[in-house]
């Protein structure tokens, strides 16, 4: 797959076939997350694929509780705008946001692979998610949809408990990336501009060119 | 280019010439860039493409400034402990990033380009890296070289003010991308085995695959 076809269209794909993922698909994944880099070349990340039915069954509950937090506090406020203008692109937006994860609550179980990210010392999350990010542009390319979340930080000791991880060495988990097969089609993520969020050597001012459609295919 | 040899030979490129990149090709790096994903889809995040040799020119004595702190500081340790064994791997590989990177404060001024990113609300930095990533990504099929630096951080204050970053606005600078066509050559980043740093459904339990050498070519 081309580069660009996999910059342009890998997106949050969390509707997913219980279907495996092969080992030799998953080493493939693996192998090219870790090609990202780290701040000084450190690596200092660590990784658990998890697909133990028994332990993802464990997670499931706390993931469904996090994502009901979430409706209700961070996005309480969007979510209460999407209901009242529910015409504009900002509202369907938050919709589509709220639907696809409220989808991954319900069917927690039913995805056969999650990744999740470690890391150590690194507070700005550099290089974690480079790397979580190459896992999933890679699993694009096999035509595996990925999803990251980060709601289970709301039960973080829970879930280090559920995995083993131990609690005096420094580990922070970055985020969970939901793996499988999509049940819908890929396509180009929708966003605004990148001239309309670009400047040029001064905040505020234009960026010299723009990107009315997106430049690929 | 494949999605894999660009995963693959993405690696931080500091040497590069002075040529400047073509406006086409930064509007195709930033169209790029913004198809990442971003929490709730927000996209709270701006970028900032500095080329004029003034700006740049206010930077640099930062930049050099930052690396020598970073040498007596956060490295110190790494650096002395590469001099007293300077023939084991973690010693070349200190000793590399070291050089590498102190040839971008030497030659900060040589650099055509620079990608500031900016991220409102967002502290994980899980939405601007993978923006920045994508971005470094994408320059690599355009056969461009990038290193990302966060050690202007030291000298936030400064730094925002010579860009002209409004203070009050809650926006957080997440790292300097430089970019520019290499003087050398591309290859893949040697890295700790993805087996190595993975484990399966438990801490310390084995991931289940062996990547004893890349998976690519």
């Amino acid at each position: 797959m081309d580069i660009r076809e996999a910059l342009y269209t890998t997106r949050a794909m969390r509707r997913v076939k219980p279907d495996p993922i092969p080992m030799d698909v998953q080493a493939r994944i693996m192998d090219a997350a870790v090609r990202a880099p780290s701040g000084g070349n450190t690596q200092n990340w660590r990784f658990m694929l998890v697909d133990d039915s028994e332990v993802i069954g464990k997670i499931a509950p706390l993931y469904r509780k996090a994502m009901a937090m979430l409706w209700e506090t961070l996005y309480a406020d969007r979510i209460a705008a999407a209901k009242a203008d529910p015409d504009s692109e900002e509202s369907k937006s938050m919709m589509r946001v709220q639907n696809s994860a409220q989808w991954l609550a319900d069917n927690f179980e039913v995805v056969p692979l999650y990744l999740f990210g470690f890391t150590q010392h690194d507070t700005s999350g550099s290089s974690i998610y480079p790397a979580l990010w190459n896992a999933q542009l890679a699993a694009r390319a096999e035509g595996i949809g990925t999803s990251l979340t980060q709601v289970l930080a709301f039960f973080n000791d829970d879930v280090l408990s559920i995995l083993g991880v131990p609690l005096d060495e420094g580990w922070n988990m970055a985020g969970c990336v939901s793996l499988g097969y999509p049940t819908g089609k890929w396509g180009i993520a929708a966003r605004q501009p990148a001239h309309e969020v670009s400047f040029r050597n001064q905040w505020g001012s234009d960026v010299g060119f723009r990107t009315d459609t997106p430049l690929w295919p």
